[in-house]
Order: structure tokens, then sequence, then C-alpha cells
């Protein structure tokens, strides 16, 4: 039995910027075409949102790793809920079970999600990133961390990195 | 979109009987003919590895929430492998995924989960269980706990308490 | 540096007996006359808030291991509270934080502590248990598991216990 | 009963710097003179061990909330050992139990505790980060965020901190 990969989309709840969301559901649905599962944080808001709605779009499966115990936090968009019931705690999870994590723009939560990513030594795409993240995160020389400024040059990172590993 | 519901079968790992093996895999294997996702704590041993193997064998879906960080414990029945790095504090997680759990046989961390979902107010049903088992659990007054002597009896108690709730 | 032993009382919360709260209350405020650590689930109810309340009587220090992410269930006799946010999921850290576990008493979220206790070899030693508690957790086959029947006896388990360890 | 405040001491491990274990140790050793408790990571490393030796070299009290499962990564300089067994995941526990988190140096899970912190509403100081910390966590806009380059500038932002809330 062959394994689908799983990609993390992360990125900002309540606060995404409508090009943050445009770019998720664009990711989103590219990668369930491309036969990916996609991970969010499962909330029905922003990136997680966009990016889960796009996957079902295109007849992808789509998980969500709650924050709640009872899912009453859960977009509409996920088919597979997890219920940690541990708030924040479950970002670690979040980025444990992808096989690589995709930020789409970025918050505090994102950011925390990031810099488990690297932790964890998981392979990380930044979209949508404001100009002083990417000298931060330099800073702790992860061999997988990079830009993508389009889907297409996402991507072509994600198959590079996956076909490394 | 309706989601699927999501049914936990717990039991013991490395030290479950023969038996417990056998209710486990066809209890797996009829909950996917019903279109029902199974969840386990998705290692490669006992009542987890065979549930999975069940629901596999009838084209199912499989949902295995790790103890490990790196899925190095997992099973290859499991579609959805969710690596918490948490040990036995997943147990927690397990039962609240469940929409309803099963234990087919006892050990001492398929005990921490059945008294987790009672605690969760989750239906249960028990499977294989020792003579000791129903009496200590009735001390907490469940509403939704009962004892399945076939598969088809467990069918039976899925149906009744999901549709109630 | 030695450090203090770490004794974990695990008990019903808003359910607890009186003569639970009794028990407790002795056995903490005995515990620290011995010089132990006082670990409870924190919150202001039943057996954590009566042992926490025995051991500050007599000037003995208390860890409290919160459900909660803000500390709202807080007992006022936590004099160390560790706000963990994951609900039931913590029951896994009291557990593993304590040297060794005492019931007193007994309802689902004791029983889920007292078999993850089991399951991570720790000693446990029940106090005022219902008669099916004994029968039900033998089948484990735990070395480490009495019962007794007073606080002397808890105390004399308690020191043998930790000799050996 | 008047519960001592306890201020979190986040760093790197083994990549932590030489000044970042001196400002550690004096910063510890400063905040147990004016009474406060410190929670660290709880390793034997780095920022960690260099906090909590600070601090028990002027009769504090340190907490550490380890990763592990059986303390086999412990500082011994740590007084209050939580076994959390969550490896990363523990962090988010890290910030929630302080009532004020100072980080001291950076490094990728330093970073992550840093933005939970921010994300969780705690105060946050920042001592020895690099350039490029601030303006990368200034978008976030958290009113309680600053930078300290001397002890006693971090002490006064914490009683600064603490009296506001």
């Amino acid at each position: 039995m062959e394994r689908k990969m799983i990609i993390g989309i992360m990125g900002p709840g309540e606060s995404a910027a409508e090009s943050d969301l445009e770019v998720a559901f664009q990711l989103g649905k590219k990668l369930a075409e491309e036969n990916f599962l996609v991970l969010t944080g499962g909330r029905s808001q922003g990136v997680m949102d966009a990016a889960m709605k796009g996957a079902k779009s295109a007849g992808g499966t789509t998980i969500g790793i709650l924050p709640s115990a009872d899912g009453n936090d859960q977009s509409k968009f996920v088919d597979i809920p997890i219920k940690t019931g541990m708030g924040s705690a479950r970002n670690n999870i979040n980025v444990l079970t992808s096989d690589l994590v995709v930020a789409v723009g970025m918050g505090a939560g994102t950011a925390s999600e990031v810099t488990l990513a690297i932790k964890a030594n998981k392979p990380v795409i930044l979209m949508n990133a404001s100009p002083e993240t990417m000298p931060f995160l330099e800073q702790f020389a992860h061999p997988e961390l990079v830009k993508a400024n389009t889907i297409e040059e996402a991507l072509q990172n994600i198959n590079r990195f996956l076909s490394d590993s």
C-alpha cells in the first residue's frame, strides 16, 4: 500500500488577508489534483478554511487537526476532523503529521508552526510571507526552507523536497 | 457535505489474545462495509493492526493516532497517520475524535481509553471484555455503555447510539 | 541536590464522597509532614482540593496540573499551578510526573489515571476503592499495586515502593 | 495565600551562545532574589540549565517542563520536574504556565515559545535577540513585547507588566 503524502497548509485564521485566502484556495486545489492529502488546523477561518475548500473543490481529502475537544470550531470542508482538545499545543501535531509544511501568510500561530516544523526537521515553503519573515527564519540555517512566489513554484519545491526524502 | 462517522476501535497491542484479533478484524471489515471511518491507536500491533487490516480488506479508510513523533511504530494498514509525539496522552485524542468507542479485549491502555471515553460522554461498547470489566465500569453510571457478544450486536448498538445523538 | 519525591493524589472531583475528602486531607497532611511534594489535578474540587489543603495545613508544597489554559479552575491550595490547556490529556502528565500514585475514591477520570499509571509502570496505591476496583485492576498483573486501609498503611507502602525503585 | 509569580526563561539548548548562558544565569539569580519562581524547559542544556543554576545559586525554586516522559533529559537544577512525554508540544505548557516569558537568545524552539506566548497574550521580553527578531515579531502587534539590554531593564519591565495585569 502506497500512502499518500500529507501537505500541511498553515496560515492565519481570522486575520488572514484576502490574498492569503486566494493563494490557500488555489494551493489546496492544486495539491488535491496532484493526489496529496491536505492537512490544516481545521477551523472554519482564514487560510485553514480556504485551503480545505480548494482541496474539496478538486475532490481531494482533507484532515483538520482541531484545537477544540468537541469540533465546534470545525470547517465544513474537513473530511477527517481530529479533535485534540489541546488548544495551540496541537500545532506540534500539525507539523509532525505533515510530510511538508507550506505557510501562506504569517501570524503568531503560523510562526509557531513554521518554527516547530524547522525544529522537527520538516521541509518548509513560505508563500505571501512578510519581508521580515525570511531574514528571521534564515538564522536557523534549515536546509529545506524556501520561498515560493507562485503555486507552480510551490509545487516544484514540494516535489523536489519529497523526492529527496 | 455529510461527514462519515468515526468509530474508534481500542484494544490491547502486543498482549492481545487471538480471539481479540479475530473480532477486531471482523469488526473493522464490517464497519468499512457500512461506510464508517475506522480509527485506532495506529500501531502495528494487536487490536489496532487487526481492526485496520479488516477495514482495508473491505476498502475502508483508516485513521491511526500514533504515540510516536515519527511514525516508526505505524501499522501498514493506516491511511491517515496522525503523529502526535505524545505517548499515551494521545489516548484522549483517540477518544475525543471518535463518535463512538468499541473496546475489543482489555488492557491497561484500553482501560484508560474506555474511562476517558466515559469522562468525555462518548458511547462505549465492550467486546471480549473480562468478567471483571462490566462491574467496574458500571459504577460510573454512564448511560451509553453496553456489552456486545457478536459483530451484529455491536453494529445494532452503534446504529442505535449514533441515531440518538 | 536531593530532589523531593512527588506523590500524586488522584480522585474524584465534584462527585467525591465525604470520606474521600477526609482521607485525601489526612493523606496530603501526612505526606507534607514526611517531606514529600503533593501533586494533584489542581482543580478546586473534591480529592484534588482536599489533598492540597491537607498538605498546606502542614506547610507542604503542592503542584497542580490543571486541565485549563488560564487557571480559572484552580484550587487556592496550589503552590505550583501548571496550566496545560489540554483537558483530560493532562492526566498522563499527572502520572508521569508522580513517582507514585495514590487513588482516593474512584471515578472515570481517576480510573484513567490509575490505568495510565499502570501502563507507565508507576507504583499505585488504592484507598477508599469500590469493591469492583481491585478485581478489575488485578488482571493487568502490575507488581506494584496495593490497597491501603489507613494512612499509616499507605505510608508504609509508599516508603517500601520508593526505596525499591 | 499569595501565589508567587512564575517567570519563564526560554532560550536555545545545545546551540546557546556563551553570552546567552551568562545572561540566563544572572537573570535566574536575580529573579530568585526577587522572589519569583523560575520556569524553563527543564533540560540539562543551554539557557534552561543556566537559568535554573542561577536561580538555585540564590536559593530560588525552579520548575522544569520536560519534553521527556522519564526525566532522562533533566537538569540537576530542577526542583519541580514536570514530565510531559510530549516533546515540543510541551512548549505551549511552558508559555501558558508562565505569567511572563523572557527569551534569552533565539533558536527555532525558542521562536515557537515566543510566538505561542504572543498568541496566548502573555508579556514577552527579549534579551540577546538577533537583529532580525524584533522586526519579525513586531508585525504581530503585541502590546506587551519589549527588548531589554540589561538584567535591570528586564526586571523593570517584568515589574511593570505584572503590576499592569
